[in-house]
């Protein structure tokens, strides 16, 4: 089992880690939660925020929510809300009373404590490109997702401190059968990482299975998994207007063990969604909170959280658009709405580039800045995604880190803080018209931390580039990536969790894993 | 002479302009002052910006500022400013007695009045690469500039309607002798284009030609010339703390005669500047302020502007950085500084990075939209500029433009309204759960103008783009670039004009132009 292979050649090498330390590919910032401390950019006034949520009251209580799931809607009957068949409506009284039982803040803690997030406030975390179907890189073009290509990006995760979550599949391993999927993926994502992780909600089966492992791979009891969140899932509705039956049942088997739900809609304004961006947010809104109301109506107090995944389609093609400026302003425009509803938010960091170019990464800095606009709480998608998600690049994934580094920079007060030390007037006086910063004392007490030192931009002159090879970003990036893989070591793991976990595998896919209807 | 002939084949075309108006390049977005809506960043609370300004007053009472031109040290000495040879000390009244004599806002007319900019409130304009020695292209790698890359340059900058000012010259074409060079660019400048034109402040003759030149251009008499802004300047200081004899004269040339100044030092932290950001941007305010002083001194109410130059050296290799944290922080504290002055402000869109490759991108990104949330006035530099502005580049100016173009778009209200229109709420009821946006009227009725429309970013999936020649970005814009030039046809310009701009074209060459020193 490659499985196995790879688990003993890790663990032989865990002694080693802290020795070869001085020898890593680049030197990156450290591990921390970022906090935002930005006023957050508003495009609404607080009428035009009172107007689309009296427009999401609107869709809940006049047109309603199709729960395809008959436990859910059984709850919401019982609950009062009006149901018809699938349909169920819900008057704004009920909806504000159950997300007023959502936290406001809450934490995830992975099996290592210290990558412990905090989800709310003005913390936020990124997450490594999650679910596409194929990976790019420079040397071997577009292919399908495959296992190799997971544990790839899994290291990536696990290496840049700037990741704070390892969400979905960075690829989805189609060379795995879809039935124990899902075993593997986190055998992998639970040894070759130690961050927070993700379960899909697409079947009981899988839930329980990720819910299992993850308390095997933190050496919890049962009651010790179920205290705290150590783990979540994000689901998705089926825009416009429908919650399906796998999303549903996942997250209510997370809610009920106390692990966080993020609901994201995808309501891509022109397809599923009104082509105006406000109704998209509207929409988004209506749906996200349906879904939450269930959660709180039968697990008070569970960890929730919105998502917004609304874009605008390209009138030309009908493809996704992404990190467009109705991007911008719909991220914006639904912080404003979560902060209204007091709950935490998760954005993303998107582009429609097929490769890590310069559109490429002007649309993912749109996407980025947008969410810092917005205080978004958990950044997905926010390194590796290429070609509006259907492309994991390694090149993209180390380009997106120097991004994120640099706003875990922007965010240190050191770069606006207006201390007498900053303002620096005594400097200023002492070098005087006639001479130069870099010998005073003042510049050498700070110069070493004074400024973001970047990994992969060059910020050599054009000939000192050129005589080292002209290479531009992407080739940098290739090279980097390589390199990390080349010294990556897993993280440290008890031995008897490790253990556990690959017994629970052997055992479940012994049993044939979850069910598949293919 | 080449100047000639290029007038004529271009006076000839004139008339095909509007028959071709069909067969353009791109499609592009109609012409407009773009007003930005957002309330500004604002690192600093309202006691930073006190700090810093408190920090300037300081630098200008304490320490002085060195003013090598005897003119303006005899206009300073006379309104009471302590003079000690070269160095001149103002305090804090008088310094904000003169800041308050200058309008917040103010507008530049160019000979096509339709051009019209206006600088301050919300307002935003753009402004083309200006002073790289160098251009670099695809195909002819990095070399000096030249008369017929600044000529390519000047077409890109008329073609393009979110580029607003024609500023300095997009490359130095240094096979001009420096004693003519502004009289060919220039006329280059005044018939390819019919933007706003901005004079180095390079010498009384270079400045005086100028200034005719523009009045010429514009068929206006003296006294209409100095009635209102027709073209401005821009003044860099020597950091730290000198304004040199060529800039002061030049300024105080423009300002006589109602034309606006804009101060921009280059306060690179760490080099000509402290190592921290709010430091380095309090010297930068000293400095600014010392020469509005001056100016609104001599010329009460004259229009002037503050332009910020703050980043950071690169503490590898001293080189500077661009679009760096530190960058996008130091301009938005600028911003909240200038604000208090009350004056317009000059940021720019630049970038450490050799190529337009994803590092060019993702540092503009920054500086430009640190330039958003500075509110800053005017943005220099905003297409075309690599390598800290030693490269120009069509491909990047291409680039950048649909960078430019988004945030046009993203100021547009559209995309933020929320009337009932665009709530949609009959649209979702009609729709429902089960159909489709495309084709409801809600839809119909907008999708032409719902969304950012792009010309150079490609939204197709990997496939139809791999179908197409996998082209990267940086060679579509090449492509754009190349068919923009050929399809160039100059704005029409009146004729009787145009003969009197030639004439003293080559009048003032026959005279020997300006004086070199080499």
């Amino acid at each position: 089992m490659t499985d196995d292979q790879g688990r003993k050649r890790r663990a032989g090498g865990r002694a080693g880690m802290k020795a070869r330390a001085g020898s890593a590919a680049i030197e990156q910032m450290p591990w921390r939660i970022p906090l935002n401390p930005d006023r957050p950019t508003e495009p609404l006034d607080a009428e035009g925020v009172q107007r689309v949520h009296k427009a999401a009251m609107r869709i809940l209580s006049e047109i309603g929510i199709e729960f395809l799931n008959p436990d859910a809607v059984a709850h919401l009957k019982k609950a009062g809300c009006i149901v018809n068949g699938t349909n169920v409506r819900m008057d704004e009284d009920f909806v504000m009373e159950m997300v007023g039982r959502a936290p406001e803040t809450f934490t995830i803690t992975p099996r290592n404590p210290d990558h412990e997030i905090i989800m709310g406030g003005k913390h936020m975390v990124f997450v490594n490109v999650s679910s596409p179907p194929n990976a790019w890189d420079m040397e071997r073009g577009k292919r399908s997702g495959d296992f190799e290509t997971f544990k790839e990006f899994m290291k990536l995760t696990q290496y840049f401190n700037c990741i704070h979550v390892a969400g979905g599949y960075p690829v989805e391993p189609v060379d795995i059968h879809a039935s124990v999927r899902h075993l593997d993926c986190l055998h992998e994502k639970l040894t070759l990482t130690d961050k927070v992780v993700h379960a899909y909600s697409l079947g009981a089966e899988r839930v329980e299975d990720v819910m299992e492992m993850v308390r095997i791979a933190g050496g919890l009891s049962h009651s010790e998994f179920d205290a705290r969140p150590r783990m979540y899932t994000n689901i998705n509705s089926v825009s416009p207007l429908k919650h399906d039956f796998p999303m549903l049942d996942g997250a209510m088997r997370l809610a009920k063990r106390g692990q966080p739900v993020v609901v994201t809609p995808f309501t891509l304004a022109g397809a599923m969604a009104p082509v105006t961006m406000a109704g998209a947010v509207a929409l988004s809104i209506a749906e996200a909170l349906a879904a939450i109301v269930l959660l709180q109506y039968i697990a008070p107090g569970c960890p929730v959280a919105i998502g917004t995944f609304t874009s605008n389609v390209d009138m030309k093609s009908g493809a996704p658009a992404f990190g467009t400026p109705e991007y911008m302003r719909a991220t914006q425009m639904t912080g404003q709405l979560v902060r209204f509803y007091g709950l935490p938010m998760r954005a993303s960091g998107v582009c429609a580039a097929n490769v890590p170019d310069g559109q490429a990464m002007w649309e993912t800095s749109n996407s980025l800045w947008s969410a810092v606009q917005s205080r978004t709480n958990m950044v997905y998608h926010a390194a590796g995604w290429l070609e509006g998600g259907l492309i994991a690049s390694p090149e993209k994934f180390i380009m997106d880190c120097e991004v994120l580094q640099m706003i875990q920079r922007y965010f240190e007060e050191a770069t606006f803080a207006s201390t007498d030390d900053d303002l620096a007037f005594d400097a200023i006086r002492d070098v005087g018209p006639n001479g130069h910063y870099f010998g005073v004392q003042h510049t050498q007490d700070r110069y070493q931390t004074a400024f973001y030192a970047p990994f992969v931009s060059d910020w050599r002159n054009y000939e000192a580039w050129q005589a080292d090879g002209s290479v531009w970003t992407v080739e940098r990036a290739h090279r980097i990536y390589k390199q990390i893989l080349a010294e990556f070591e897993a993280p440290a793991m008890d031995d008897v969790a490790r253990e556990e976990l690959t017994r629970f595998v052997a055992r479940r896919k012994q049993e044939g894993g979850a069910p598949t209807d293919f």
